[in-house]
């Protein structure tokens, strides 16, 4: 009965072609390694991503030479039978005493350029820099580079995960109802968002009335009135790790505000209209002003304070990001969110977001709960 | 009943004064300005953390000019009313299509030294690095030496949130019983963190049997039996962000292990080593010194494979480290974990470990529960 992509994971071979891509992928940028901290990232390339506060979890893959995995002795047992372990990558591990930038710098070698991820905290970049002489650089092209195409089986896994906040969004009527507060409809959704096939609820965001203006408003006491629009922004990662994000922006009855239906009609017509240009060869860009010149031509341009979207995978927010300036250039298998929105400050907010990925046939959403504002 | 200073906040002086500190530290290390990003050193520094993903938010602490908080605009609604707010704070905002680096470098003008958080992702403090036109600095020291020395307020918070773990532990019997599972038993402890008084639980060990000789281990579907040593290790932030950390190791009724009675005494023996050597004046190695001797004369050295402690309050981690080779002198304020342990691969792990404040009248437990591995 549950979609056996929710619970996907890559095969050993599969890793082991993202591990050799990230090794040709350091070399073609330049480096002689490139660093990955625990994170998405780590995950992506060997499977699982373990690692804990200040002590340092880090994958060295050498453009020339074998990758390896730097761990704390006292974590090791953590990766006995893991994905890493059945790739056969090497584990070396040191103890609290030691020093592990030291332990990378002797294995290394002499090296002049080293990339590291995106996310990996500052104490251990400047760390690798002090120990290698050298002044460390982003890889986060190289490793976008892969991340952002998504395979057949990753595109699986998130048209799951999307199926599984749909099934959350169809059941809203059971818990939104006035009377209510935002925090207690939230609750409900949250144990919905794992019933459904989530590993945990991501964020939970319930904007009612005038909080519906905050794009990123989360929950409150606030008590939901009849007739007022809520915005219910939702996802989490499958036992995948691949995300759902889907938002919705619902009314308990007939609108209080004389503008909200056309506001919503607005928008739901922005985000066809950012939906549509979501086409392999476009700018990632062009998603955004597709959609933003919908709002902007209605005159609520100055209401439309985010950019249309974000990629999505491992991450809830990834490489393609859909903001002006932003030329990458659309592919097959890039997935990403279209959410234009209309923020009305002390009044309300309407947001309507779903994952659409790119391919060759053109745009194909991943989400397809209905995007009225009634509740059935 | 509750006691307050489980949710103890800085007044708006007391985050003047810090602030106030960061700037002249700045300035003494050298820096044209501190740059915090969001975690638990920004929380100390403006009462607050807030912040989400790839957009960037952080404080810039000139040594020579106000500090100011750059907040992404679809996230300052969530300022509004916030700590940083009465502390007056100018908050410039960005937009998506905006460049956040480019604000900070133009509000700073020329600069010659930049220090960084330590857990500032590394996209942020490269872009700064590309926007200045020079290498950011760890500003780790500047930042620990205020942290580190913890204020009245801080200690009685971190002596309340001692206490509320304190009377978890006092019901692990309610809970461990043989024929359950770890993640049963921990399910149950994870209720009772928010119970007495947590915010939410961080981390909740449950490790029988063989899986205590893994000192990180967490939680699994093991079954525990009667006989088995369970090391206990739990954990988490009070609402006034400074968190807990008390590990018990019991027993269900008799020891099935013939060494485990030796090896737990051992180890309490240890722990009041390493307890006593926690003294202004002293290093902080010393305290790892006194407490491995024991293990070490006992000859179960080479199974003591990590450092004895931690530093502890706003991080569950954080300075002064108590590790070999840390030389920094300990004063009063310091507060850290004491928690040396066994671990015997195959067989059975064993930690005891409490919270002391170094203080003029020597070392000071945050910790009461009973040390023995008896369940009442």
């Amino acid at each position: 009965m549950t979609d056996p992509a929710l619970t996907w994971t890559p095969t050993t071979d599969d890793l082991r072609a993202r591990l050799e891509s990230l090794r040709s992928a350091a070399g073609d940028h330049g480096f002689d390694a490139v660093i990955v901290s625990p994170g998405a990232d780590l995950r992506y390339f060997i499977g699982r991503s373990q690692g804990s506060h200040e002590r340092l979890t880090a994958l060295v893959a050498p453009a020339e030479a074998d990758p390896f995995l730097v761990v704390p002795a006292l974590e090791r047992p953590g990766w006995t039978g893991s994905s890493a372990e059945r790739l056969g990558i090497e584990m070396p591990t040191w103890e609290d005493h030691e020093d592990p930038y030291r332990l990378v710098a002797d294995r290394l070698g002499p090296v002049s350029a080293i990339g590291v991820d995106d996310f990996m905290p500052a104490m251990h970049a400047l760390s690798f820099e002090n120990h290698l002489h050298l002044h460390v650089s982003p890889a986060a092209e190289a490793i976008r580079a892969l991340r952002m195409r998504k395979g057949r089986q990753e595109l699986a896994a998130l048209a799951a995960v999307g199926a599984a906040i749909d099934r959350v969004h169809a059941r809203i009527a059971e818990w939104l109802r006035p009377g209510r507060t935002e925090s207690e409809v939230g609750d409900d959704i949250a144990r919905a968002i794992v019933e459904e096939g989530h590993e945990r609820p991501d964020f939970v965001i319930v904007a009612s009335g005038p909080n519906g203006a905050s794009p990123h408003h989360e929950q409150s006491k606030r008590v939901i009135n009849a007739g007022e629009p809520v915005v219910i922004d939702i996802g989490g990662p499958a036992p995948s790790g691949y995300f759902s994000d889907s938002t919705r922006t619902y009314c308990i009855g007939e609108p209080a505000d004389r503008d909200f239906a056309t506001v919503h009609a607005l928008v739901r017509k922005a985000q066809q209209a950012g939906i549509d240009a979501a086409c392999a060869g476009s700018s990632a860009e062009s998603v955004d002003i597709a959609a933003r010149a919908v709002i902007t031509e209605a005159g609520y341009g100055p209401y439309f304070i985010t950019r249309v979207g974000h990629g999505i995978g491992l991450e809830v927010h990834e490489h393609p990001f859909e903001v002006r300036g932003n030329t990458t250039i659309l592919e097959p298998g890039m997935v990403f969110s279209v959410e234009p929105g209309i923020y009305l400050p002390g009044r309300f907010g309407v947001r309507i977001e779903d994952i659409v990925a790119v391919s060759a046939e053109g745009p194909r959403l991943l989400n397809h709960s209905p995007r009225d504002w009634t509740l059935v």
